[in-house]
């Protein structure tokens, strides 16, 4: 009882700081835009969290978690509407005297948002917000639960002689988000000026110190997301963790900042930032699995990986104005392959199993997320008119402004 | 000894959280009000937070939790200045195991600052800063604690035969901050420039990334405020709690944002997040009774009545920059009397006795505010100079600038 | 084992909180900064964090807790690079069930870095980055984890009768960083247009709403700085370590704000910030061995030592942008010495140590950050070029805007 208490206090401060990550991606995606388009993006945003919670609610928890029946293909399974307690208590038996039916519940749920949310970044600018609201509904209602139930459901993936890894979500979080915004990104086109003469050109941001603190609210929120998933608190697992979360983030900013400066010879503060995402995304499949040392690898690697990614997006004419791709997707699968590669886990076998793992969730993420986006585009159309673009979605979408007292540059 | 170690771990990091609000408050007040009070507002809710945690020290703890003695009428009694602890060690015998007095003290004392910042949002951009100040000293350091001490601190709404029941205080501490709005904002006077002709003219908040931010910190501090008025870590009882409390504030953001697209066709980003706040305010006096469908219609209700009373106070001629009023007082009132309507405790008793808790503490609260407010008014005045308004409060009352770098619009 | 996981909960917790701080000292000193050094800012900040919690791990952890030899002087040894865990087993001996190793490398990590934020905000808007980062390289990763290792890591100041005592930190952290700055702004002179005819110009901030939220934010992380000092949940403790902690921020507050008012007849909210931070500085070194009555004596008289100490180094011609020298140094010694006058290690013997514990730390910190800045200063320069001042740093070092949508003012 004493233990149970004590782990699941553990588990509803993770559950918080989760939630607290929704502020963090809020703003790293307004500061890394336009000040004309920052309502478009907190309103997605906010709509996101709030949808993004009713939905678990009403079918996500139960299709994540549905308690795949013996013998079943671990593929598909839905346990009903609703989020009714267990029969025998509050205390489900998986939980294993971690954590209460409800925190389970909504911990889980903190995540779900999170997907669409790495999406609604990287669109930023040039969608229309109906559609957008349409694919949030369908991706973190289905596609999210669906594909999450394969593995932490104890789906087909968790059931492999070698059992795929993904402690806390590099696959089945990040790179699910990260897929649907590559498919998005690509059938959406690039802003109005984004390239000029087949030249990527930089459109700034507008708030970098939001942007900053963005960073730092999600790294916080990872002592929740990564601290969280050990679904207890025991002291050693849990500790351990937030050393290589935090070494991981530490390597990759550090290692991408370098790379920058050597490459371009500027200190360059954005990169600085992403690559301490790019860490902290890297080190997320197996952050239990793997001693500090190893964590300052997977995020210098991770880092390194960001500057690069950035600028290949770039060259094949993707525009994702706030890098999602190269953080949420590029380092969501160099984490998976890097549970195979070091810690406790390393193998062969392992190495297999996570690849096989990756593949599944990109043949799952990038039909659905094109179906949805595609037959949108060729329906209602899933980008603002140019007019609408050039002169702010603020005003078109929400009659507002972000800033109604300051003087704006004209761009 | 473990439990009780557990016990108050968990209300400590819930009275971190229920510190935190203050800062979501803060971004909220400033970011939906004009640059040039900025400084003002901020003034204001620092000094709240550090006046009205010394006041609830001298005498306002004592004066909220007197320990009513037997045959008395529950309706006051003072245990004497400061804060000396119980005779019979750290724990209070009424503590149950569940947080020492320390941790009782600074708990209570971050909800005392609450009512006053309700306040401050509803009144900003035409009060003058002075009598701001006397009106918190009164009613953080007196009425608050005294109002407080009738249901909370055992008082003779505790001692009814179907006792008033406000888990967290839609009414203790929201419908107290928001009487005193109502009050307040009649007896000022509406911002020059707000009706026209007798129509209300919007009047833009100037940073809405902070007022955004700024509901997310309160969301995020109502983990504490919720989870925290259970005052202990009981698993099952503070995780449901942290479930009804997170549904209803998904609810009524959703509701309110959806009430008011059909009646303004217009995605209102300030809706969405008032409803939100009216969720939160709405759930929070049965967050523990409630089963998640429960606190969803609940939120729902609050949502859609947000989009109303907001309408309803317009054009009665009240000018309330943030919504408290329409947050705070309706929804707090809404949420207590849907304590007799859903849930654990619902039935026609509890009704009334919902009822009667709440015209208790219009009872106290409107006269009480009105006295302050109105004495003042014809003494020193309560409301700045044409020309101070005009021009804004900081340069004014504080002589500097929020955002001195930025060029500004007139207005 | 209960109580293990209980206490490392508390732990990792606080862990969490004092790295949030990190965002606090950004917007802080962001906001009482101009808007053309900010990136420059948010650079030396992302930096700090994450090469200190690296370079921590390299080696500062190791030289900070070696584990002095009996019969050692107690000033200086080195347990060996990285962070091997302790033989028998991943709770050290010393840690007395308060904690795991990976919890303790963390918490006492985030403190690190701590040190070179402070410099950070005083040398603001001159110095060049490269020296800067070579300074926080030797200053956190040798200088701040050796001094400490002579109190917390059981060195000569710690062996004596009456033992220097330190509880979170007056010294050993703001000291520390204090001393830093001060030599650090003598040497770098003042920035251009800060003294006029020998008089000192204001230079307002550019965002004051997120230097408050700074100052929240700081206040927050304070939970658990001081908290997490006990090193243990223990309830007592803790919940006192809170209330003193938060009472001394208020009483700095208010007292340093109504001083202002006496003395220059004005509601100043920087003065009213910084009085805040001068409490939690105040009470930082006693947090746990004082009455809340002491802690608000404390926290009063570091409120009021802020005005004071501001306008003095103003007076002798330094020039301090965020006014760290009167926040870290002056109310760091203050608190310091309080330990010796009030609460439950108050006496003469003990004062003389709390004396010997200051100047020793002045003994290492002033010819250290001497020998680094003066070094640089006669061969690469510790200072911009004028030029690249008045246009900012922003543009000349990292080649980026912090708000390239706004349309700012020349100055």
């Amino acid at each position: 009882m004493e233990l149970l208490t004590t782990n699941n206090v553990w588990m509803m401060i993770c559950t918080a700081l989760v939630f607290f990550m929704h502020t963090g991606f809020a703003f790293l995606e307004i500061g890394l835009t336009r000040q004309k388009n920052t309502i478009n993006i907190l309103f997605k945003n906010i709509f996101i969290i709030t949808v993004g919670l009713l939905l678990y609610y009403i079918l996500g928890f139960n299709l994540m978690y549905p308690g795949f029946e013996e013998g079943s293909a671990g593929f598909f399974e839905f346990a009903g509407f609703g989020i009714a307690p267990p029969e025998n208590g509050m205390t489900p038996e998986y939980a294993d005297g971690g954590y209460t039916w409800w925190t389970d519940f909504l911990f889980q749920g903190m995540f779900a948002a999170t997907a669409a949310t790495i999406v609604s970044g990287a669109v930023a600018e040039r969608i229309k917000i109906g559609p957008f609201m349409i694919f949030t509904v369908i991706y973190v209602g289905l596609v999210y639960p669906l594909a999450g139930s394969w593995k932490w459901g104890g789906g087909f993936l968790d059931m492999r002689e070698t059992p795929f890894y993904d402690f806390a979500g590099s696959t089945l979080v990040h790179s699910v988000g990260g897929w649907a915004a590559l498919v998005a990104v690509w059938l959406l086109g690039s802003r109005i000026g984004k390239f000029k003469d087949g030249k990527p050109q930089a459109i700034p941001g507008h708030n970098i110190p939001l942007a900053t603190a963005g960073v730092l609210i999600l790294w916080l929120g990872w002592f929740g997301f990564n601290g969280g998933s050990v679904l207890s608190a025991d002291p050693e697992l849990t500790s351990l963790t937030l050393v290589t979360t935090c070494l991981a983030a530490a390597a990759g900013g550090v290692i991408a900042a370098l790379v920058s400066f050597l490459r371009y010879k500027n200190l360059d503060l954005t990169m600085f930032l992403n690559g301490i995402l790019g860490g902290l995304v890297g080190i997320t499949a197996g952050a239990d699995q793997m001693s500090p040392e190893d964590a300052i690898i997977i995020g210098a690697i991770a880092g390194a990986l960001i500057v690069f990614a950035v600028s290949f997006i770039d060259r094949i004419k993707l525009d994702d104005p706030v890098g999602a791709i190269a953080v949420h997707l590029i380092c969501g699968i160099w984490g998976t392959l890097a549970v195979g590669i070091f810690g406790a886990l390393a193998g062969v076998d392992q190495l297999i199993s996570q690849l096989i793992g990756i593949l599944s969730y990109a043949a799952i993420c990038v039909p659905s997320a094109f179906i949805i986006f595609f037959v949108m585009k060729k329906t209602v159309g899933i980008r603002v008119s140019e007019k609408e673009e050039l002169e702010g979605l603020d005003g078109h979408e929400h009659g507002m402004s972000a800033y109604a007292d300051f003087r704006m540059n004209e761009h």
